[in-house]
């Protein structure tokens, strides 16, 4: 056996708290859902004004961060026509989200925790709420 | 056209914070999420050590409720082998829950506004905790 | 080669539109679907305060009333536990419905051309409402 | 909770006759549909030879125009190889159509209450179409 850590609903909510400021600020209501080191979902908001279809997109771009502990931004490099990873969202049911928001969530000891997936506006605004919902997480340090 | 009445961000984190607290109170870590008037998740959260495959059940009992503007525990019955529902949760793509646990948000004018789901414990404390999610719901008078 | 006979959108609007004289003369709002004889949607209303999840079992007990050449309430006895055809709503994807309201349309040659779908009471209201619908179409001659 | 405008079956009704009327001036038999400020059909009609495999198609360009509050040939561009939104087509389980035809309605307050989707032709002819059925709803002020 071994010990995993994972994000609990408190770090959730720190983290989409800190995400919800972010797209106050610069004016993009959005979609903010985080996961588990297991990818499942812990928490999810919409705020008022959000796009309805970006419900599935945030909780799918957290998904993708943790299912490959990648932000899903470099996702989309590999995923390209041409490129090695061309037609990987089409595996996982439609779970695999090649676009910029969604990033992995990193504990005490490098692994990845869980992830975050921000959508609403466009792929940099969703990449600028997203790192700032993840950097609320990495501020606090793990309990002893 | 016509004017209806949906929940927001700031009302479904009412419900849910009911909801939750009625989970710790009873001891039956929960999943609790709330739709909006157009069956849409507006928020979720899954307490820690509630099960995973709860999180599913918890947002489609929202949407059941919603969907059917009726309680879950109440279609349950309907739905019984011979009963005149029996199959109905074969529409939908598997979204329609007939169990307790999923109860409408009724507005200012009594018209359905959104619903709550919970999942996590038995069908018997899923209603406990979506009652009091509900409550908590009905308890602020709406805006003028 | 062979010729068969299919309802037009001229003929489900028909249909459509006694049904939902029945639906507001027995005052039950109701999703009102009309598929062809290749059992594909051809037109379809959702009346104000209808219920949202009634949209796919309207669709669907059209599909099934034609999929199977029967009403969908015939179809509830014999899917019941211990019956032959206990588990049929697990085929088709989902798109089986077991309940009332749904209703073939026939021919001139009395061959099925069609069907209604009918969703929104209870099952003896669908049922109501969907022969109200198809008894609009029964009453006009086919053309020579 | 909030207040919201939203589509009538009156209000599809007009928008779906509009978009006929349009598809038969071009020689397009097509299937339109309109769905409502939570993304749910409200009426859907197929005209007399238009595709079967569009009537998926035509609800869902209504589902993603109000999803994403956009109209769904501005989405194309942005979901090509290389741009911002590419994959965004694997998500809503597959629900969002990113290619003509789909174009939101709006309310008398600026913001999206519906959609109109529709498909049969080339996706020139599908925009023109829905175009017109649009029209139709901007031309009738909103109640007082």
């Amino acid at each position: 056996m071994r010990q995993i850590e994972t994000v609990t609903l408190e770090d959730a909510r720190r983290v989409i708290a800190a995400g919800e400021r972010k797209a106050h600020e610069i004016g993009s209501p959005s979609n903010v859902a985080v996961v588990d080191a297991g990818g499942n979902l812990v928490a999810h908001i919409r705020m008022d004004d959000a796009w309805m279809g970006s419900i599935d997109i945030s909780i799918n771009k957290a998904f993708t961060a943790r299912a490959f502990d990648i932000p899903t931004g470099d996702l989309a490099t590999s995923s390209q026509p041409g490129a090695q990873l061309f037609g990987i969202n089409g595996s996982n049911h439609g779970r695999v989200m090649i676009f910029a928001g969604g990033v992995p969530l990193h504990g005490s000891d490098g692994n990845v925790v869980g992830a975050v997936g921000v959508s609403g506006g466009s792929g940099e605004q969703d990449r600028v709420v997203a790192e700032a919902a993840e950097a609320a997480f990495r501020s606090v340090p793990a309990p002893a």
